[in-house]
């Protein structure tokens, strides 16, 4: 398989992941930005993530625009994705989805979500909420366009994850693996802080050492983040596309 | 298919999907108008939406009454549908149901259900709530009759969504799609709702101008409502019953 | 089939649905009067409800002995089904399970469980809560005994539920489907009620009068109650054991 | 099947039914003793517990080392078997995981996790939560050495379970059975006690009589504990893999 098929089979399985773990359901998307053209992403055709398929999958360049003939609609809001790749050369994979549990943290904005348990660290120690009637007013509340896309991503700016108020989220990363696992364990940190608060108290949130220490303890194809891969791929079905690098020897003895 | 066929079937997808995604459970019923003959509506005879085959869909008129005869039980809350098709021309499907997490908001009515998030736009930004004892006194709380029935629908009247005390919620719409898509969102709404009030602080809303683009921009066969009743009828296990008219080109460049 | 046959394999479509349905987990079980003989209940052998067959059920007497030689384990908490049918004539069938969402109650004691949902009226008005330590001090919490089921059965009295305090509930009904539905809305009434609470404001709970009149208008083979329980056999994965009473016609137009 | 044998299927049994019962996910483990040999524990490879099968357990020493060649990776923090195993020689099986609903208490440590239901009671009267941060300051907060292994059991002293605050729970039992009940039902708790605080008013915790009460009743191959067991292996889809010891006749009459 060519590593142009990896790629792309890789994102079908994020796709049934996201939808498998409740991140996604009818709506919400992930990207990933083309190996060997950084100004292109891949991104499936308009379809719900649990039905996508390898044939599904399509080539957008950082406007958004298909870079072959397409008749097959394309989601209305591919500019999220366009925009944060545009913005941000690091980034090599883009998820945008509403997960139930981090909508009150849009809504409420006066409680920041933050990083209090080890898996939701990927977030990072500051999560901005956009909101796009800051500078679009009265809108469906969608990013249908460049100009919102662009304004997302600079409210994002170098953090991984922005809410997107009344909507849902965009999470950035540096690979598939990476960006599926901070979407799963998003909602999760948002059930944490929400519950921790309702006992009352102070609450002790990751310190910036800690989250530090875990970003720099990330590999993407490391046996820890491949188990969870591997473990969601399963259940979602789909563990017969799974196609692991060759990987160094890794016995810690 | 015929058309009557077509809108039967449908009406099986959409008892499927209700009971898939816990709106209903042994109870809860949907309908949808007859499309040539305003005067008359389709519903289920008295059966869990679960269970639903086409040969159960019956044809009531305005007033609930069965218009072939009929021997099989009929639901008996078929006023509150009756009531709704018989005050709102405008109106071409009707939910019922008792989905857990809007109960609360019927209760305690101090807090007013409004949309916060953008799927619950189309519940409308002012959402009633019925008590069926501020005009029939101590009942067993059922619509079992036109009074009632039409009662209610007054309560609803140029609404979406009316609730009702201590039992559930009454949601009208264009079309089955769109009721649908309504009620499934309706208690995440709900949720969200209630979470950010835990949160404390101030609740951003929807604003009236945003409920209105969000109105402006819906369309029962769109790509995206059509993605969603795709992926509902998928879980629901009934992909194979789905028929969707033929669209004019919809690729958006 | 027998009628004994016909309540036999009844209880064991109780017992599955009260797995299914999450009332009971490994614990919790289910109980009818033998309907020829008031002295005997029917009840499984120590055995989680998920699991259990015809072959399992075996037949008490009203201090909780087999009425047959028996070399099975027996629950260890019959005596709390025989206490109730030894005070309570009026009573056919028995649930005694840990259903997760009531517990909050029988904890913080303050907070009376109250109906707020028309199919949580089946509880009734008053759902005491009984505290084993009252009579009998530092006991592993379990009613291993006939002094502790009549002691239980008299704190619930007249009533249809009691709540056990850190343990779980028992319900009494007049019929095997009235328990069984009694148990698995139960929790959701707790839930409503636990929410309605977290909204604020005045909680509008039904009235004596509605209790009264939708309790006076149960039947347990009307259309309504049996549509219930072949939705929740059905999705247990029994609905080939159902079996049903030839019934007068229903048909209401 | 020799004595080992079973123990090495207990364990993959036990694996099963805590990612079924949503304790573990892609990560968390759970280990016992070497019958024979106490100074030997036997664990999985890293791997999720859903997919682990008899071949995948690995035998380490009492500082986490394996004892035979090994090429696979191990879990990075199998410090936290080989410390507790260490420091507790009454400790025959010990599980770490992260479920979610404890969260929140290792978070908010004003609010202490205690017993308020019977099927928590095995967690005992007191529940420490480690902060890992206390000694060893800013770290990835896993537990990967011996020092921090140590440290924890240090923690966790006579108890029988330890929060550890950002990241989850290290439970210690005198069976693999009982370890795993404890931990299917400590999230249970933790919910129960939560809900039981939103409630309000004051909370009835199981008095330290009633928790010993249940303590001394306690046998890990009782008709009771047995019955759980073999719901859940059930559940899991491993009851194929059951195997019993012979009991003495356990009839109660």
């Amino acid at each position: 398989m060519s590593a142009i098929d990896t790629v792309i089979q890789d994102l079908v399985i994020a796709n049934r992941i996201l939808a498998k773990e409740e991140v996604a359901d009818a709506y919400g998307h992930v990207s990933v930005r083309h190996p060997d053209n950084p100004k292109h992403f891949f991104i499936s055709r308009s379809l719900a993530p649990e039905l996508i398929e390898k044939g599904d999958i399509v080539e957008l360049d950082l406007d958004g625009n298909p870079v072959r003939d397409e008749k097959r609609s394309l989601y209305l809001e591919r500019f999220i994705h366009a925009g944060i790749f545009q913005m941000r050369p690091d980034v090599m994979a883009v998820v945008h989805a509403h997960a139930e549990d981090i909508l009150p943290f849009g809504i409420a904005k006066a409680t920041k979500l933050r990083p209090v348990i080890h898996s939701g660290s990927f977030i990072g120690s500051s999560v901005p909420v956009w909101d796009i009637a800051d500078k679009f007013g009265d809108t469906n509340v969608l990013v249908t366009n460049m100009a919102q896309g662009r304004d997302l991503a600079k409210c994002l700016g170098k953090n991984n994850v922005a809410l997107m108020r009344g909507h849902g989220f965009a999470a950035a990363a540096r690979s598939l693996i990476e960006v599926v696992r901070m979407s799963v364990y998003l909602p999760r940190n948002a059930r944490a802080q929400l519950r921790a608060k309702q006992l009352g108290g102070k609450i002790k949130y990751l310190s910036q050492g800690e989250i530090d220490a875990r970003n720099r303890g990330y590999s993407p194809y490391s046996t820890e983040t491949w188990r969870a891969w591997e473990y969601w791929a399963n259940k979602a079905g789909c563990s017969h596309m799974l196609t692991r690098p060759e990987q160094p020897h890794e016995h810690k003895k």
